[in-house]
């Protein structure tokens, strides 16, 4: 939660900066190609980018740093974007969605990363302006996710620079929607360490990063499900920004975040499991402690129950004189204690 | 649950408070406004409201304090509102709904606040009438939190003054709806210290703190799956009160809904997690609780036993009168208790 | 489950009373009135009440006691109604429904009691066939539900007597459904009676206690869930006999019972926190006696060894025979004891 | 699960029996009737009971014993049944459906029975195919369940002769429905006994009770969910197999099936509370053991320390020479154990 | 997980392999038939398998080894497939799914296999492009899993040669869903092996047993939940490929995984029961062990005392010198044992 409350009572659309910065400086990178020529060109202020070029050349505008909020003014009306949208892109704690705006397709979603180290996940806001010949996106920092995809353009791979704006916007979302996988398959691993720990011998530490794992498998699924349907949303949408021919690779999309999500379901029912493992075996093992010291007690409690009798001070005790009368104890007790044992094995707990 | 059972038998529609009377004294306020001036009004009683000046003068009643029925009853008459809804209005116990009348909506919801030291919420019912050319507000007690819409009002910032009276209907709601935010960012930092004790070491009072965010997530819910029923029922609204550009506003509202329920079903999520951390943590202290007085019990139990063996008063024990007895007793015991202490350590209970 | 196996093998439709007898007498009412006139009359046998008088008089016939078979026979015949109609008003086990046979609405619901010392809720099945100009509701008995609609009646106040048979059919719906709400407040009060018991000290009355409330919130939500899709099929009823003035209050009504059901939700959400918040603090003080034992135990076992080692009577023992003796090994037991507190004491145990 | 796997790489169609042989002799019955008369047959082989009479007599041909292929292959080959349906017959672990093959309806479901003595529950499969003029059923066995309808037949009682072979069918149907009834009042009394047992003493008999009873609920539930769907289906069928005077039996149908299903739903909860009690009181009766052990041991452990410091045989111990040090140390173990004892009360624990 | 990580950042319908390489040589099988002939060709390229003989015969293509990558881009090239079902069929992770292309339905799904020694599951990823006159299947290896269907087509038994293509690619995905019951049968002997166990004593190796069961369970569910609506998708397939009487036979396949989807839902259920009545079991057992300790510990414990009383050395004990003291002393001990005896079945603890 990164205090919206602190927009109560202004404005809707007013523009504000709602979240961390994660930059010093602000940059906007321009990217513009046709299937013949790629040309970049980098600014510290988005004004200086307009105007885009004409058609049939395809303009990648690519804001950097949200907290310079002119910048994304700017895009606003140059562009022709609806308040509403611009303050979303700055409020960074938005839900995945698409938005149709006729003109041009508003689509936010979240980008993964995950620290091995830490057993913690980062999230980063991407907001995407899909429109006729331009893409704009606006992102909170640049962690380098999209260079596989610039080197695309600049090398003419692929149907990239042949394909519209749409396919762009298509390949920039498909590059984040990727970025899930690999989380999922760290925690994957985790997941299968506990699993293996757990079936060993279960301590407090396994229990601690079990719940880490499921508490974000919560959280994950919280990003994923609006995604889910955000691409659901882009495949229904009636504008006619996207195009028929990449209306199939969205689809192929949509099967990514249904993988996703399938996976997160099945880790958090896996992760409840484990949970559920580790407190039978922790009960098993407090039953384990438990027996030990009833067996051991059970055994001696009584033995030294018949030692106290002989060690008592009367004067009159006729047992104590016989010749025989220790031996016969220790007998006696050697017995007991026979019985005893023979007794926990029948009940099965040796 | 505030007496609703009192009002079984009665006439539908019939105008009795059910609530809690939150002030003394029941205010009128009127503000009126074009783009070009705003004229503001104070009464005690609501005849005096009346008549409302025509278009294109747009006019915001604010009735506070519901146990005044007289006033609620006079709204009704000079707007010709149906009985049923003016039985709401004072019933303070609503589902938050909409319901369409053609001529005007009625939108009921709650204001939430949370007090941070109590770590209780409070809730306060507004009911809106939103028709052509006027919004009429019905509320418990005043808790300032419209002040900042009046300010933007008074100062003609924004679009508010130059929209009709749909876009005022929706920045009441805005506001109302903004107020959870608030509490739920509260109680996500109650959350973080409640996993954050747990993690250290878990005792009663955590317990209690995470059953009670437990019970205000379940209640919270409550309140909010039908306010997302109901912003959704007013994008569907097919009454022409709501006009093209305001329903983007409204889809936004939607949006803050959605995100406010996501948050709300983490928490819920988050809190069982915890309450299951919780069992599981009690459950290792117990065992480790159980380990202690086994091994201390285990290991000197049976010393003891040896000890009183010893201790017996039989006439013929010749053990007793061997010079190393002692020593050798001792030394036997060192014996025993250091297999004990060997057997723990191969089962890590040490 | 009221033995609905005895019917099985007979003709679909036949008249067979499936269910408890409540009072001795069945009884026959006929209510019949104009916005002029009241006319009441009581019989013994349904038959006699026919035939109705014409419009614009409004007929309601109140059937009481379902075990005079013959009654509901009579009014089937009277007034044409299905035979499976007649049977579902005879088997006293009906899932509330509203079956729409055109000329007429078929509608069952329950009707609830609390017993609020013996903690039962009781429940009462009640037909109603709402027609043209006529109202007949059968009862099992008669629990005086209907009395201040009764009056209102007579008095003429409200709407009751200038509207149609619809309205008089809805009016009695109202009456049964806001018997939920009354239930639903005594079982709030039993709740929060057990939260406070729980949080003081659980014992296991609380947790029948609360056993039984969840039990209760189970069954009635059995009720409540079907009388949901009842009234709200009640709202999409095709058939003519619900005048578009009634359909309003039949939406107020629909409210009611999704605010009741949102209750019991509520409820079963909180019983079952009960439950688990009970399961946890029974093991803390499960805990807590565990420490209580593990900390005499495993200062007093140790030093118990101690003194039973110079209780032993072997003939050289040099210990016992030195000066100080007696007092240092009081003194060692002395700071053996000091080092298990400080120990414990570290470990959060005291 | 009854083998389903032995059919894998068959052809499709193939007719091969998929269950248990539960008579040796297969039959087949034949019943043909008009309002006026009734003839009935009885074959060994299927194909002696072609050609049916035509109409306006309805032929009613019941099948038993699904081990006898060629009595299905030639009923499948004298009415034109598809090679799936004839399959779907010989197969006994079917889900309940309807499948509408335009000249006629093929139905299964389950019958159930239910063994008071061994708490279990059999099914048996039914299958019908219901066309114009003729119903034939398919079954394992014969449990005398349609003995009650025949009678009916015979006798010509209620609506079964007069109308056609689609009420026939609703009429099998209807009694194989019933039998659910009849399970689940069986299912409740012991239900009812298990609350019972638990509330007075719980004891591992009853664990096993209840756990059964939950496995046969989910049991339970997964035939009577797609029960529920058939006869919804049913009643969706476009087939004019069908007429509308059926129709309203069938929605009767439908009714008994959706109480049938909440009933299962009530039981499935009230069982998973009943494991949940299980657990708590459990846990209870284990607090209850442990303090009993905690109080006594706790009182008597310091008090044998005592009396062990003075059966150490110190040669200087001055205590023992005291007149009254032995009353002394009894007097002092007495005040230490009421100590105790006012602790353990105020604790709560006595 | 795959690693399908490894593709992200690369053009959507790049063909590489992501999975496990399961044999050395790819091998493409080519069957070609008619109702009269059948011709049977084996190739290590796929290139050598084109062109198909055109209609009326028919072309079934097996590709098998997908590392053998270029194969498929020849099937791809030679018959016009869009590249992303390509990148799909190498993707050896994907969701089961249909694809309708209109002149070729793409089909992926899972083909299962059970280890009933390991307890174990595997999956292999079938893939079926389903075109006018030809099937092109793409397996990982061959299992084996096709012989039975092979046969049918050399010997020319069933629909299988007289039908078209979209027979063919029925039969194949019946194969490979009836795979399922045979995995589920195995699933539910250990099931029922594991619940025998339980009833019987349960220990820590049923306790994996049932985790691993149920994590089969969620793992299983997590094929079949979209091969459902994979199936059911095929049904609404409006390409017209599928002939209506091939519809039918699909309607089959749905019903049959329908009730693989029961079976696993109801696994599902059932090892959360088994693994909540494990709880409840070693509750009871622990519960047990702590009757067993308490009961010897409460009977000796007060009686170690008083011989220990008996065996102070006080100069002044009366009670030593008496001549009946020893005898009264433990007359008076097998009292104390017999009340406590008698409060212990009271309690029925014995």
């Amino acid at each position: 939660m990164e205090r919206a409350s602190e927009k109560a009572g202004m404005t809707p659309g007013s523009l504000l900066f709602v979240g961390e910065k994660r930059l010093d400086e602000a940059v906007v990178r321009r990217i513009t190609y046709t299937s013949d020529w790629v040309r970049e060109f980098e600014f510290s202020a988005a004004n200086d980018a307009f105007p885009f070029e004409s058609a049939p050349a395809i303009t990648w505008l690519d804001v950097i740093g949200l907290h310079e909020t002119p910048n994304i003014e700017a895009v606003g009306s140059a562009l022709g974007i609806h308040p509403l949208v611009l303050e979303d892109i700055l409020h960074t704690s938005q839900r995945p969605k698409v938005d149709d705006y006729g003109d041009y397709l508003y689509v936010v979603l979240k980008g993964l990363t995950f620290d091995s180290e830490a057993h913690e996940f980062g999230s980063q806001q991407l907001s995407l302006i899909i429109g006729w010949g331009f893409v704009v996106s606006f992102r909170e920092g640049d962690n380098g996710a999209f260079l596989p995809l610039l080197e695309r353009l600049r090398a003419g791979r692929g149907r990239i620079r042949t394909y519209g704006s749409d396919y762009l916007g298509y390949a920039l979302l498909d590059v984040v929607i990727d970025s899930y996988f690999h989380v999922l398959e760290q925690m994957g691993e985790v997941l299968e360490d506990c699993e293996e720990a757990l079936v060993g011998h279960p301590d407090r530490d396994v229990l601690e990063q079990v719940y880490r794992l499921q508490r974000d498998a919560v959280s994950l699924r919280r990003h994923v499900w609006p995604l889910r349907e955000a691409v659901a949303g882009l495949q229904r949408a009636e504008s006619g920004v996207l195009s028929g021919d990449v209306q199939v690779f969205i689809r192929d999309l949509y099967d990514h975040t249904l993988r996703i999500f399938d996976t997160i379901e099945t880790y958090r029912e896996m992760t409840a499991l484990l949970l559920e493992l580790y407190l039978s075996s922790s009960n098993n093992r407090m039953t384990e402690v438990m027996k030990t010291l009833t067996i051991i007690a059970t055994i001696f409690i009584p033995l030294t129950f018949i030692v106290g009798v002989y060690g008592m001070n009367f004067a009159n005790m006729p047992e104590l004189h016989w010749d025989w009368g220790y031996f016969g104890v220790l007998g006696l007790m050697l017995g007991i204690a026979f019985c005893m044992l023979w007794y926990f094995r029948r009940k099965h707990w040796l």
